[in-house]
């Protein structure tokens, strides 16, 4: 999400494919802003585009040096393509675009002579509560792929065994299935009062974000290594942190402490309690490549081709514009904070966090 | 669409499949209610489902007689089904629901001892302008099938080449692509002046109409032969007329002659223009059983396997509530009305006819 930018950003491809049919349930919270008002993640949501972007050409290396368009179309012409965790677009449309041109490219440098026409399906998923309308909407009236949209959590089967053989997922694993339930047991040694998120938060606490990222890892490199077709390719954009480098010098989680502060503010204030303060949990997890190289390799389905951790903007040297930022987060993250907390505190939360990161980054 | 229950309804059932590719381009202007309000599709569809479950024993008979499951996933195990023109459930839901316990049903007798287990992919079509937002997410948390919806006129390419096994259609063919163009023009024999549809009209405006349907089911033929694999398997139900009854029998056509007479007495008052009235016209046409025969061999490319007409009830038997009839009709066709003479009197229009479908009917 926006985060992304202002930290380093985690990119892994891989291979892989293989049996296993099984199913998991996992609640579906989680979605960004539709619509295209103001706050809308159409309009805002360059910073994950700029994300992207940088790493356009591992994509593109990727797909030239390791994707064989050649032997997984031998049996029929259709290319396969799943965008995991889309959003509304529009990036998800751009790196869809992109990653049909490298495929065709490689196509044509692998069979110079072929007189086949490859027909590409692009299945663009995200949460059932995504806003699919604008995304399918937003379209253009010709695309050179057919469009399929594909309702469902990302940590449990999407897809038929062995259909699809190139998935992409930009900015979406972080994202936990939900927070881990001990940060809310006031008996539990990882209750985590008084904050939002395990920054600067005890051992327990990161602990338990940690496995239940590895968790929801492992579901999601078990569901796709059973729909992607052997010789297929994965590759996931994600914020990331570098190994070692202790979790409170990411700007995000900076953000994230002033997140807390301002409602145990507020909750001094009698504008929310201090319980729904306690009870509410980001579920976002950075990891480090160490950390997501072991999920990998634990998991045993995939074999890593490529991870990169690349540098982008830092809050505090100028280049990101804190006020667009925070319209970024807000449009990945607003619905959450309503949720728990309702929509009467929002504006005044954001507003808060806009000044502090101003004070902050002066 | 709500006129079928009340006019009999033409099933019709073909296998083909094979070659071509080319993309037709049709505008997107026809769409059924979304949300789940007083107005909805969603609320007001069980007529249309009446006409479905009316034809589900054909529907299990064609699948048990003709559709070779055994042979179709003879390479994979994975049965893709498509419905064109699903709308927003929930009768799209219950047919596909159906149809695969058929297919089920017919792979235990095919081979009572494979321990293979088929995968079912549903792919649900409607326009981009549908409401796929209240489609997924009243779709049941585990389904036994893989869900995709694909937004798109059903008169062009949806699928990549040979790639769906099974194509169902409910209630939308009669919906044409576009009010033929002639109807509007005041210089054309096909002028349909003071009309909102072909009932009573000229030998032209039913010429023009008729034309019209046959262009846009020969698109629609064309995109599903490329679409569907070889041995596939296609059934569409949807209003039909008897061949050699004059159109101005149906109930639904009783029901377009009061629009046009309500219109005609807004314009009188100044609710509307004359003109706004002249240059409306309902994009339905109603074909009959040698009509649409007709149409398929002249294609070429499907066989046709049953074609039936089966009866409903009648207008003035007393089996149809005119008033629930009247908020099916609205749900369906609301949006046209809206697009075209504004919301503003639209509640008024729907009144009047309520009341004169009473008063004919008594």
């Amino acid at each position: 999400m926006a985060e992304a930018d202002s930290d380093p950003t985690l990119l892994i491809s891989g291979g892989g494919g293989g049996g296993g049919s099984e199913r998991r349930s996992l609640p579906d919270s989680l979605h960004v802003n539709g619509g295209d008002g103001a706050y809308s993640y159409t309009r805002n949501s360059y910073y994950q585009r700029s994300g992207a972007n940088g790493v356009k050409e591992t994509i593109k290396g990727a797909i030239t040096m390791k994707f064989d368009v050649e032997k997984l179309c031998s049996r029929s012409n259709i290319i396969s393509i799943a965008d995991l965790g889309c959003a509304v677009g529009p990036n998800s449309l751009n790196s869809m675009q992109d990653i049909l041109h490298f495929i065709r490219t490689k196509y044509g440098l692998q069979c110079p002579k072929s007189d086949k026409t490859l027909e590409f399906q692009v299945f663009f998923n995200d949460q059932p509560s995504n806003d699919f309308n604008t995304l399918f909407t937003s379209l253009p009236r010709e695309t050179p792929y057919f469009v399929a949209g594909v309702p469902g959590s990302f940590h449990r089967r999407l897809f038929p065994a062995s259909s699809i053989h190139f998935a992409h997922c930009s900015y979406a694993l972080h994202w936990l299935s939900k927070a881990p339930k001990e940060l809310l047991d006031n008996n539990s040694s990882a209750w985590n009062k008084g904050r939002v998120h395990y920054t600067n938060a005890s051992d327990e606490v990161v602990r338990a974000y940690a496995t239940q990222f590895a968790k929801d890892m492992e579901d999601f490199l078990c569901a796709r290594a059973s729909e992607i077709v052997n010789g297929g390719m994965m590759i996931f954009i994600m914020p990331g942190i570098p190994d070692g480098m202790p979790y409170s010098q990411l700007a995000a989680s900076v953000m994230y402490e002033f997140m807390a502060s301002i409602f145990m503010d507020m909750a001094d204030e009698g504008l929310v309690s201090e319980d729904e303060v306690d009870s509410f949990n980001l579920p976002i997890f950075t990891p480090s490549p160490e950390e997501m190289a072991a999920i990998v390799e634990k998991n045993g389905q995939f074999s890593i081709e490529t991870l990169e951790l690349t540098n982008s903007a830092s809050l505090v040297d100028g280049r990101v514009d804190i006020k667009d930022w925070v319209v970024h987060v807000r449009a990945a993250m607003e619905g959450m904070f309503i949720k728990h907390f309702g929509s009467d505190i929002v504006d005044e939360m954001f507003d808060r966090l806009t000044k502090k990161l101003f004070m902050f980054s002066e």
